[in-house]
Parts: structure tokens; sequence; C-alpha cells
């Protein structure tokens, strides 16, 4: 295996499975489209999950765990969540296999069919719905804020890895309420939260907004989403919050009896986010040397490398920093001494700049006589020496630095990449050429949204909360326009 | 629903399901032999979950994450894994519903038949020795070792809450080594990491030893194991780890270059621990009034129950309080205050109590006067009136206090339920009254062990590791034993 990626310049989707494989953050499944996701990959995700799951609790939500199998007939029950869902969901029909007497192959046991055929959950509103109807009496039992984090499966034809796989892990929250009010303000809530994590842990941009009815989730009132944008300037859906109105509870019949002594139908929202969003970190990120971390979803912040020609060497530059490894790690700080032997410097630094690291230090011999080290910062890749009695505080300044430049980088990169046009023809001209964002006026009809998407390949991403539609026209019909809208190319 | 339990006495197995109903536990989910696992029953899972996973990382373990996913010719690989779990995996056979246009009934897409159909994991042994082909090539590739948190599951037909449940939670370590001391080793020191978590964290004492040839895992050259002793005198299967040999090496020819150039298979080893373990807690500890929980897993450890007349009362006597609540939370004590308003002090003693906590602080008027409060422990129901200046430095005792309590309690009674007989009569008497375990000699043949199976129900619980067979002889044949084993009925 070649040590170098594609340039992201060359080919941007063999770039981005170039870096995941060669950072090994995750592995093509046997099954088609499913995936591995390899210990690297899987720390990234535990730092994320870590940051959103402590976020929740602190909101009041608490964790929970829904089963896996959803009987075929509640698909049905809610008229849009089955169009949506339907298409793609694992079907169990057996419970046993057996051994061919004739062939002796093993085959499913034609005795072990299942009255209801089961669904493999494609996400858990149904499932959770029905035992809602069981917990929910009275407006003393609400609201109830529960999340929970699990797989799910969408068999999806085209696959990609962390982008769109066949089984994904998540957290699904659902929640239930005994007026809108207070269910709009929860998905919205959860919509700032989410926008918090990208931006303040993952330092990825995000704009914010609702979905059209097209792209609105089925099932749900209203689709609150954050779309960031990647390093080809198309967009990416990092996460969603459903405002669901009373949808699910009439499908379920879940009422509740309110204070005033009457009889109304739970009002609910739902909202998740996924491993789909270690795809964007490193789309949104990632350079031609490999991922770039922000130090807050790092599994190793600092990679420590001691360039020495012996063991006894090595020894003497670690005991001379020996202390300063300890100050890391005393305040919180993910370090990693690379001490392997039989590795060059050289291939060591190429390793760490394809995993991302932030930070790495540099100690050889010279610097141990000149009490000094060097550090070299992945963001910038620029080093800098630093001197001994420095580096400490040098080190926490630098986490804050590179968590706050990349995120710097990439909201400059999104906002010089969002254009707003005055024809149709500019637009198509724009889409074609890969351009980025789009953000102009939109009538607000379906039709215009699809023939848009039919001749640009270009979709509504969010019609944004910030509207300014005065003197603004549709820029395909050229009618006055209902919203000033997103448009771009998506993941 | 009434407020108490079947008492334990009356019917053991129904009073462990009014406890994990009552307590709000968990609770039956749509598809038969399906769980919820509620947000209090998750929440002891979450510890106990944390714990272990703290210990797998400082022992040199990373998580990864597997597919769900396995395709069924996999599950042919191994002989003996293959029989194992056959006969009870579900089986995927389609990815798609539609709308039949006769009945308008979503049915299963026939034109979505997929061509070798897929199993959902039961375990994934399978699965990650597919992937560790492609990921071991040399000795410097080993050792690998990963473990995951993830559901799996298993089509049981006769399914018990927490104990035997057609999906569940757990975690499955799989590692691969160079040779067999390092993987037995491995196998050894994970089963004490198991013993550790058990009668440490949970206050559960086990035996431990090793499976019998008919008890071992589908697929395992030696099985180890924890066992416990339930409040019924049942035994329960806590968690075993298992040295795998060359078995999933040969079945997926994962092959390595050793030190010197040649070539070998390699070692494994697997073992896992699931939500299987709540159910050993509730039976072990639980009482007539619900369950005891051990600090160490009570997501709860305090709480604490202001006893006023008014508002402004229960204002008073926390604001009294609130010094000590801003103590205990600061040391890392998970306190609870119930301020609900409507309840009556009586009601939250019963609900608390039902829910295990360990202690319960009660403050009146009458405490505030007098600067003392009133303390309940869970595990003796004792209380006791602390004065106010000690309430920190008794808290903090207690919690130690209580968490050896509830293990020695157990320890006594496991003791005392241990018997050796002298006669296979005794032994079948024993055994028709559930007194308890059976410690005897075997011959080490399977037949004899099967055919006390078919006698007595009981089956060989482990062979534990200190044996004394010296004069002994094989309880059923007479012929001097090979092995002294625990005899039990199981769960």
């Amino acid at each position: 295996m070649s040590k170098k990626v594609t340039p992201k310049s060359i080919d941007h989707s063999k770039w981005y499975t170039d870096v995941i494989l060669k950072a090994d953050l995750a592995d093509y499944g046997p099954v088609k489209g499913t995936m591995v996701i390899k210990p690297y990959g899987y720390s990234i995700w535990t730092l994320i999950k870590e940051s959103i799951d402590l976020k929740l609790k602190k909101t009041g939500h608490s964790n929970a765990y829904f089963p896996l199998f959803i009987p075929k007939s509640f698909l049905s029950k809610e008229a849009e969540h089955v169009e949506g869902f339907a298409k793609e969901c694992a079907v169990i029909t057996h419970h046993r296999l057996k051994t061919d007497p004739n062939s002796n192959d093993l085959i499913v046991d034609p005795d072990s069919k299942l009255e209801e055929e089961v669904i493999v959950r494609p996400t858990s509103e149904t499932v959770i719905w029905s035992m809602y109807k069981k917990w929910i009496q009275s407006y003393r039992d609400l609201p109830i804020l529960l999340n929970q984090w699990a797989n799910v499966v969408r068999w999806e034809m085209r696959t990609r890895l962390f982008l769109r796989t066949t089984e994904f892990l998540w957290q699904e929250g659902h929640t239930a309420h005994s007026n809108e009010i207070e269910a709009k303000k929860e998905a919205i809530d959860i919509l700032n939260l989410y926008k918090n994590v990208s931006e303040n842990i993952m330092a990825i941009p995000v704009l914010t907004g609702i979905k059209s009815e097209a792209e609105k989730f089925a099932g749900a009132e209203i689709t609150y989403c954050i779309e960031s944008m990647m390093g080809d300037k198309k967009a990416l859906q990092a996460g969603t919050s459903h405002y669901l109105g009373q949808n699910f509870a009439k499908a379920f019949d879940v009422k509740f009896q309110t204070k005033n002594n009457k009889e109304d139908y739970v009002y609910a929202t739902s909202w998740g986010v996924s491993t789909r969003l270690i795809g964007s970190a490193i789309m949104v990120h990632g350079d031609d040397k490999g991922l770039r971390l922000p130090p807050k979803i790092a599994p190793h912040q600092i990679v420590i490398i001691p360039i020495g020609k012996s063991d006894d060497d090595v020894k003497k530059i670690l005991n001379f920093f020996k202390e300063h490894i300890k100050n890391f790690k005393d305040s919180g700080l993910r370090v990693l001494i690379d001490d392997r032997e039989d590795l060059s410097p050289g291939f060591k630094f190429n390793e760490w700049e394809m995993k991302g690291v932030p930070i790495r230090i540099e100690v050889g011999f010279r610097d141990l006589n000149n009490d000094q080290v060097t550090i070299a910062r992945r963001d910038t890749n620029k080093k800098e020496v630093v001197s001994i009695s420095k580096v400490n505080e040098r080190i926490h300044n630098l986490i804050d630095e590179i968590q706050i430049s990349l995120f710097e980088q990439a909201l400059d990169f999104m906002n010089s990449n969002i254009f707003e046009v005055s024809s149709y023809e500019e637009f198509k001209k724009l889409m074609s050429e890969n351009k980025g964002f789009i953000k102009c006026g939109w009538d607000g009809n379906s039709k215009t949204e699809l023939i848009i998407k039919e001749e640009t390949k270009a979709t509504i991403r969010c019609i944004p909360f910030e509207q300014n539609i005065k003197n603004k026209k549709c820029i395909f019909s050229g009618t006055p326009a209902k919203f000033e809208v997103i448009f771009a190319k998506s993941y």
C-alpha cells in the first residue's frame, strides 16, 4: 500500500476513502454496505459521543434502550413514515437455520417462518411510540425526554464509508410533551445543541434552518437541520431535529389527560446525529497529508517523538521530558509517546500526520543540550522551537489555537463559497462547475424545487432562520420569493 | 398496579418480574422476547459498563465496532460454532417492503430477495475473524486486543427479562495472539477482571473455574467462567472467557509469519458479559421491598427527602441542608433530592426502597431544630440519627459499609448453601428440594453428566480451579473422581 493518499484536487472521493483506510479509521465489512469502525475511528466517535451525552444529560435527558426489532405492521401506522423507510429495510422472515439433508449445506429452515415479519429498525419512532402508549396517561407523565445510543439499518444501494452505510451508529432522541410550544422549543434547543457540538467540539461551522417539504423527515411536521460545507463544496446534512406534531401519537393512539381534565394527543420530537459526523470531520479538515483533527476530538492530542540513535538515547530523552509528560497528562491532555524502536522518525511523522494528531513534539539530543523542543502543528504544518521552561504553557495555548484555527479555516472556506446569484443561468453555471452553495429566492413551490434538482442536481439544503426576502424573486420562476434558501449538491 | 411485590418466598419468579416492573428497570418490547431497558435500568448498566470499560482500557484493550450482519456462510465455517448458533438466529432474507396492489397491505417485496441470506450476529467471532484475516500478516501485527459494546440476537423460545432475551446488550472481546501461552493468560486475566467487577463493583461473590465439554462455548477449546448463586439458590453464569485455540484462525485461514520466519495459525480468545448481570444483581441482593443496590452501581446512592408541610418548609429544610448536598456531589456521590410536592414522605420511602437506593436521608423540622438528620440504610433497613456536623463523614463510611455488607450477606448465603454429599441419593434429595449447589467428585464422563442432568436437572456449573480429588469418587458412577465439580440447577 502506498503511503500517500490520492490528492484531494485530483479525486476528492478517492482521497476521502484513502484517508479513511490509511489513517486506520475504518474498513469494509463482509456484507455489502457494512463497515468496521477500527479503534482509531471508534475513539473519535467516543469523544464525540461523550460530548453529546454530557450535554443531553445536563439538559434533562436520560438514556434508555429500545429493541432492534420492529413488527412489520408498525411501520405502516404512519403514512409518510412507511413511504420513507419501507423501500430500504432489512426484513427478518425466519428464526432458524438447518443443515440441508440432501446437499449438507446450511439453509434457512422453512419451518421457522415467522407469523409476522420483523424489521430491523431504520429509526425507532414506531417502537418507541408503541411503548409511550403504555407509559403515558396523564400530563403528570410528561414530558418524557429519552435518548438512545444505538445501531440502525437502512439498506442503501450506494454506500460510502461513514457517510452512507447499511448499518450505522447514532443517537436518537424521542421526546413526548403536553403541548406544541414546549415540543417545538425542545426541537430547536436540540438543534442548537447540535450546532454547538459541531462548531465548538468538531470545529465545523454549520448553517441552521428548516427543511423544505420535499427534504423533511418522513413523519415530521418540521425538520430543523444543521448543514455544513465539505472540502469539495458539497453540502452534508450533519444532524436533524424534528417537530413531529401529533403524528406518531395519532398513529399509536397516545392520548393523555390534560391539567384541565380534557384529552389530547401527545406532542413529539425526534432528533439524531450519527457516525456520519466523522465523515464530515474528514472532509472539512483533511488535506493531502491526511486527517487534521480538532484537539477536542483527537484521540491523541499530542504525540511525542524522541529522536535518538539508540535505546539509551531514547531513554535519556524521555527521562529529560518525563516531568512534562506527567504535567500534560495530569492536566487532562491526551498524550502518546511513540518510542517504537524499528521505525524512523520520518516514518512516524508521516503516520501521525496521516492520523491528524494536532501537535507533534520532537525531542532530539541537540534539543536536550539546548533545553528546548521542536513543536510541529498539524493545522498549519509549521514548526517552532520552544524553550523547555515554556513548553507546558505553549502546549496549552496551542491546543486552543488549533481548535480555533481549524474552525476559522472552515468558516472562511464556507463563507467564501456561498454565492448569491441573480439569474437561473448563473445558478446553473455555478452548479455545473461545483462552485459551492447558492443563496437565492424560492417561490415555495415543490415543483420548482424538483425541476431545479433535475436540471442541476442541487437541492434545498435549508431555509435559513434569518430571512431577507424583501424584493427577492424566485431564481427559477421569477415570481416573488416566499423564502430565501440555500441550494447545493449534497452527500 | 399494586405497590407491593409478590414475596420472594411465595414465588421467586414472579417476585423477580414484579421488582423489574415496579422498580422501573425494564418493560416488554412488542416483538416476542424483546425488552425495553428503561432509564433507571439503563443507568445501572451504564455504571457497570463504565467500570468494565475502564478496566479493559487499563489492560491495553481498545474498543472497535464490527457489523451487525453476518453472511450465512460464515456461520458454518467452524463446525461446533454452527451447531451452537444455527438453531436460534434471526435470518434476513429480503431488503424491501412494498404495498400489495391487491390488498393494499405492506408486504415483503419478493424482488428484494437477497442472494445470500444474512444473519443478525448472535456473537461476532466469525465476522471479526474474517477481518483479522485481512489485518494480520506477521507477528508484528499481534497481539490484537479488541472489545466491542454491542447488541446481539439469539432467537430464544423461553425468555425472561434481563436473563434471556431475544436481543441483549453486552461487551464482547476478541483477541489474537502469536502463541498459546499468551492467549491462555489473556483468557484467565479477563476472567479475573470479571470476578473483580462482580465482587467489588456488583457485590456478587462468584465461583471461578472451567466448563465441562458439554457446557463450553461452541467453538472454544476451554471456557472459563464465573458462576454466582441467586436468591433461590440456583446458579447463574455471569460471564465467560474462552480460549479458542486456533479454531477460528483455521476456519478463516488466518496465518501469520512468526519471528523465526515460519508460518502458524493465530491463537485466539473471546469473552463477554451482558445485561444479564443486572438480572443477577436483582436476584442476589433484592428482598420483598424490592431492589437493594450496591452503592457502586446505584444511579442514586443517596436520596434526600425533606419532610415539611409546605413549600416554604421544604425550602427551609433544603436551605439548611444545602452545603452538605454540595459536599456530597463535590466528593463524587450521586445524590437525588426528592422534593416532589404532591407525594407523601411514606410514598417516597416506598418508591426509593423499591428502587434500591442504598441510603435515604430524612430531614424534618424537628431535625432542623436539633441539628440532626435521620439516615436509613437499605441493606439492613435500619435507621440512625446523626448530628449534622458528622453527617458527611458518616455518609462516606456508610457507602463503603453497605457495599461490603451486601457482598458479605451474599457470600454467607452462597457458602452456607454449597453442600458436599456422599451419595447420589443424597444428591438427588438435595436437588429435588432446591437446597443449593453441590460440590462432589465426577468421573469426567460426559454420559454421567448427561444422566445426572436428565434425572435431577442439575448441570456442572464449573470445574473449580482448586481441585481436591484425593480419595474422591464420582458421585454417580463410584469410580475414582477425575474432577471435583459444582453441580446446580441454573438459569
